[in-house]
């Protein structure tokens, strides 16, 4: 009720600051006699980890993961899965000048007022180091969605600051150090950030996260819709502004006729719904984008106000990635993951035993 | 969990098809010795109901909404408020077309696969006329809200199609059909309708919603945030494909020295959060846009498949709104009202007793 | 939150004063495609409803039910189903007399001191009344866990008073007015009756409820076992005061050679658990008892105060049963049955894949 | 959903098997700003922990708490407080001849049916081992609620196996190993179990809890009672078999005018409500009773099968209680705590502005 878990039957309990001794989670609700390792789950970790490249925070967390229970012999068995990330590279006094200072754009204010009190260093709970428990407890959801249907969810960055980052192959990925699907375009980002980072300023990036496989029937048809759940999911992560299902903002100025998705009996002919009807998916991709804010945290000096209500400068030095959206690509592909997984399991409660002879109508998928 | 009750503390469960017997809901959860009469709801329902100009759809539901419980001589008692709405003018047989063949752009196709089973006429549960209750409930919250914290909720149409409806002043938004709050622009909205209304095609729109007052402190940090509740909301309105708060997506071509706002004594510089800062309300005004899609259900031509998995052209006839984001103001309106009503609770519940000597600092107002 | 949700996969919001307009319920949750009638429910709500013998309150409700959603052509839809009990035969007049004085045994007080309002015509929401719409909304539940699973629950009275009502057959329950399955004890039962209603005093009783057929494996492990879900939901029927799961309270005296069930190939030797182990169903009948308060309404006088806090003396006139416990039995049926759906879809979401080789254990019936 | 979650404005997550790495839990919804260390809890593991004297196991665990997370510079943050204890002194394989059989009375059966796996090591997630972590997040609740409301917790046993232990004083109850509140009868209570624990056997055992100071209004009026909330946290207590409020079982016998309990201004005449009109507490001290079964460990030779469905003898040596009920008081202080904890912030959240100027009616203390 605090903000704190997520999910209905896929419930994951986060706890954790940024500069506390540990972050971590409880996840509950998997299946059981499921195989996991520590290296299933370290595996997503170290893709969102710091330090891995001059383009991000040069912290160096390792995020070793620790599975406390919920595992025997190598396998889940359906009972609470704990996860211990000990907290490891502090520089807690490097927040002392912040101690009474409100940092602009951070929570720094609105904690001090909702609790009249706050462990300011590095955020406190409102860090985004928090990102890296649902990392880890979304590679188990990954896991089973993919182990049970096939289901498979990617992302990558389909826009840095101006840049528009054009989808070009998935293989792309993983080859550069900011998530596009795109090798071409990495010089002239490797240039922007380069330039930024002397700069001291920061900037904000777009996110594009897909599930393919997903079964038709995923979802709830008034509140928890997929796309509302999913939506709910994508504005909780950090710095999140913006999101959009499938054609999202272009369909204000579409027409009728160009929208809603025109279906055959060799597929639908297209993908404006993002794969979500009615807040059910459909068997389409799944569809996802999200607009990532810049850092609030930069070397500029920005005008702020003390504890007292005096006027200040705030001046952030510390380590901090000039582009938060860089990061975010495995943080969303979580979030889907953990949507996702509520559902499947929502949904085979209810509809176990609905045998419908439609034939599924194929996706066409998305990029 | 089968997803027909919104909210943690104020919730509200819907039910009711749109050809059925009824729609209506329960609402739990509304503090007791609130004055409420059926007006406060009716005056509501009436800002969304059909048939209020020739730009909508014209059904004659008058919506008469019956309270059946939780008020006792006229004011609530904190027990469950129950709303009936008798479903009057249907003609059910306008849908005997569609009772075998998936209409593209509806959830006919996932409820036949998630189900087995539906009811087709009009949609059925998915018919957006389930939203009369959701504006109903929230005119329990929206009352709360302002007697007892002064929060104002408003909403207006800032683009419909290519049409683009700068905001000028509030007092606008009554004196036209399109929720405009710009004067000048209704002529080309009329125009522009007509001639669609003509073609037999549809149009997606834009809504911003304002809510003025909302106390800093509200919201949670990390997963129930006020900003992810906000756009789970917005998300399960039917037919919104996409959600921003503040800046939105503007914010991913934006610098951080552009997008966080900056603090004096006298206030917030700017208001690029949308009133929201690490899912907590600041006290500055919280503001949010939604992108509608264009009505499904049009006269043109459109290929889908029957039951059988044949090959069909669907042609939807009945009586519809060629553009639903006109009716869709009052109903993301409704839908802000349950989120901030929902977080003023459980604020209350955790932090009743936090006293804090730092000044509020006043809000940039958007608009 | 406020309390009036049961349920987390089948759930039941119920609403509704004792003398306002209706009671009624939302059941959400019900897996779709089951044949369902008005008549299912009213079949149920027959059996609880006042007026059926002189040893019962003489009110007239017809108790009619109206279902408003959720079905369609005679089938559950998977939408909410709304059941909707106009009040009748309202005395309200009876009740001005208690308007400003607190009934001893009641919740007057309490709802005062609580809400700073409460309708206190009948009881208003703490009436018994509201127990219908918990029978209607089980009916249901019954329907799906004997079409599905085969599980069949009775309940019967095992004690009036001082008097013990030892378990003969399931036959005779149906055959007099007090539930008992023993026709050899009604005559002393309705002389004790006969001369309590003479008195004006009330008296207590024991009820028994027994679900044969359940399936091992329903249950959570630690908070929601099946054993604290069914004890929430029997305490949470007006005037109970005790439950008690297989041996019950016997267990304190028992040794642990004596209370723990041994266990054949052919089957368990004994029920001291009452079907539950852990927490969990273990395919043994699962047998339940509660104890029933007298009824607080009684002719006698009564010290107490009013709402200034002044010494009053309090008669309870109107029409109330002299043992509320007659009309528990189809109540705790309602409940046990409500709480066995829940745990049947919370099963089969998370364990929908478990397939086990070990042959499951033959269970010993109770009674 | 899966069961590992208690309460809903106070949430307790549970994690963690009897022999894994650790157990523990996450406490979510602390009220921000109360002063918290590490001994205001150790303080409550301690009288229940294992090896305090020669009537309970002889294990050796230090139980010793960490805190990982919610508390900074010594004060509740209003975040996540995360608790670790480290799994210490486990002999896995005393448990390796279990392996493949069901210990009758135990869990083993039904985990295994329903997961399709089940760590077996000492019970696993099924050990009493668990409420470790219900003791230890209990701490927080219990002195909230003294600091803010002046509530006292306290229990005490009222029979073992055949021994009623009549209330004497609170004070004797912290000078036996029993928890009795009356040391006169310890010399009984000695020898009994000396005699017991040679013979192999074990025995039930009756705790009584007391909540002194909780303010009137306290529960919710239909589902959430607060007795049904008593009642299912008392019934998730390993080994507990019945509950009682009140006058519990003994209102079956009484009347009327003996039962509902008289108000004077002076205050309440009799308790047989047990604190709770309802669902909503009285004012009245609050008193539960629950009846704790027989140990199922025992050394006598018990007839079962194994995963194969063949016959086999279980005799069960490890170390083990005799009596699980002696070390039960604290554990079901700590439910009593944790219900009531919940639902002081539930209740503020919904009745914040409730002003009552009828004077509170003082109650009679228990015992």
């Amino acid at each position: 009720m605090s903000g704190n878990t997520l999910g209905k039957l896929f419930c994951v309990t986060s706890f954790g600051e940024s500069h506390g001794p540990a972050i971590g989670c409880v996840v509950d609700g998997c299946p059981p006699g499921m195989e996991l390792s520590v290296e299933d789950i370290q595996r997503d970790l170290d893709r969102r980890k710091p330090g891995t490249s001059r383009h991000v925070t040069q912290r160096r967390e390792t995020d070793t993961v620790e599975i406390l229970s919920g595992v025997f012999e190598g396998k889940t068995t359906g009972t609470p899965i704990a996860l211990l990330i000990r907290n490891e590279d502090q520089r807690s006094k490097d927040y002392n000048k912040i101690m009474d200072a409100f940092r602009p754009g951070h929570a720094d204010y609105v904690y001090w007022q909702k609790y009249g009190i706050r462990d300011y260093r590095g955020g406190g709970r409102s860090s985004a180091r928090e990102t890296a428990v649902r990392v880890a407890a979304a590679a188990i959801a990954k896991k089973w969605l993919f182990m049970k249907y096939g289901v498979v969810i990617r992302g990558y960055m389909s826009q840095l600051g101006p840049i528009e980052i054009p989808f070009k192959q998935w293989k792309a990925v993983t080859q550069n150090a900011f998530f596009a699907a795109n090798a071409d375009v990495v010089p002239r980002l490797e240039e922007f950030m380069d330039k930024l980072r002397k700069s001291g300023d920061s900037v904000g990036a777009k996110i594009a996260v897909v599930a393919e496989g997903v079964p038709v029937g995923w979802g709830e048809p008034v509140y928890d819709r997929l796309d509302a759940e999913i939506a709910y999911a994508m504005m909780s992560i950090n710095a999140v502004k913006g999101v959009e299902i499938g054609a999202g903002f272009a369909a204000v100025a579409q027409k009728g006729t160009e929208h809603s998705d025109e279906i055959t009996p060799e597929g639908f002919l297209s993908n404006n719904a993002g794969g979500i009807l009615g807040g059910i998916s459909s068997g389409q991709d799944i569809v996802v984008n999200i607009a990532v804010k810049p850092t609030s945290s930069i070397r500029l000096a920005r005008r702020s106000i003390d504890k007292a209500g005096n006027p200040v400068i705030v001046e952030t030095h510390g380590r901090h990635d000039p582009c938060v959206g860089i990061r975010a690509t495995p943080i969303a592909e979580a979030m889907l993951a953990l949507v996702l997984m509520d559902h499947a399991l929502r949904h085979r409660a209810q509809n176990a035993e609905v045998m419908c002879t439609t034939p599924k109508i194929p996706g066409k998928t998305a990029g």
